[in-house]
């Protein structure tokens, strides 16, 4: 049986490192993507995900999901609130309580019906950004949970899990994805150009800065 | 510190059943519950879960989730769909993938909001009809990851879990919960009063009968 894969699009610079990541390892043929409208803010990721699949030239399968925002409480749904790093032992205000976990069950949920049984996730520990749902061990749990409650032999790739926002850059340069980089979102301001001030600006520019390759986006 | 629960409430049975448990191991002030609209066909489920509630007097959280519908192919949401009892090592077509994980992890979200670390749900590994998601392990591997994902000591409770039909209709009377029996809803098929044909129907009627006590919702 061909190996098939669904990777969780985010519009982002990791979930589509992540995508070209599958087109390598499974073949465009067999990887498709799912994107998650949870109500963020910044609609504007919801367009780098169908441009950046598009170019890839593969199937994307867009979810809404309404129960974040009614959940409420996090800066990255509510328009009211300011995102803020966390400080000693708090959590940062962008912290959406169960969101990977929620996505990643979906996901399998999807590819359940599809018949798939690979996810990938552009989830990383390293440089992160304060989020427990990031961790492999977190991951490596849930795996569990999504094995049993479905019935399903899910793998859950995290290819980005050990890698600095550096080795990321060079992995998508490894993939050729690098041009593709213009066509996503980091910004928690929600800015195209970016504004370069967020701490997603900063560990984005940073990341291309070690690498040593100029960011296409910041070009534009 | 006072240990406050919420219950995963969908106003059947069970999950009733469970309310009242909760409401003698933590006490009536320190219980809520959450209950999910996830589009089910039977809408009659959320009112019931209202009035159960409220006869309670415990506040309730209701939330929607319109991922379900969107994925579509279960029973459950489909109305073009049949409800089918699964064939060998077939899941039966009631079967949501990912539902109880994804209401779960939902019903820890907001507990994590809400301060609370006990969550109460009624899935029963025994006399289950073949849902893999109400497996102890399978609740045991997602428990492990909220903690980890939201960096809480979740504690979920399954007081059901290892009863029969029959052990919980006496758990319920134990608990002086049976009166409120009338007020749940269990049927398949959507019908109140039920229609004493449907899989879930044939089971409940089963246990009330098994316990030698009259179902005051088929005395209606």
């Amino acid at each position: 049986m061909t190996e098939r894969a669904s990777v969780v699009l985010s519009g982002g610079q990791d979930s589509t490192t992540c995508l070209y990541w599958a087109i390598e390892r499974f073949g465009r043929e067999n990887v498709e993507a799912v994107t998650f409208d949870y109500g963020q803010r910044h609609r504007i990721e919801l367009d780098c995900a169908r441009v950046v699949s598009r170019d890839a030239g593969i199937r994307q399968t867009e979810l809404s999901i309404d129960t974040f925002e009614q959940l409420g409480g996090n800066a990255l749904t509510d328009d009211d609130m300011e995102v803020a790093e966390g400080g000693d032992g708090e959590l940062p205000t962008t912290f959406v309580p169960g969101r990977n976990l929620v996505f990643l069950t979906f996901a399998a949920a999807h590819a359940w019906q599809r018949g798939i049984s690979n996810i990938v996730t552009g989830v990383a520990q390293t440089d992160y950004s304060g989020y427990p749902d990031c961790r492999q061990e977190t991951i490596d749990a849930l795996s569990q949970a999504l094995q049993l409650g479905m019935d399903r032999a899910f793998v859950i790739y995290t290819p980005l899990m050990n890698l600095s926002k550096m080795e990321t850059v060079l992995l998508a340069e490894s993939l050729g994805a690098i041009d593709t980089m213009a066509q996503t979102h980091t910004c928690y301001e929600g800015q195209r150009p970016p504004c370069g001030q967020c701490p997603a600006c900063l560990l984005r520019a940073k990341g291309f800065a070690e690498a040593g390759i100029i960011d296409p986006l910041v070009a534009l």
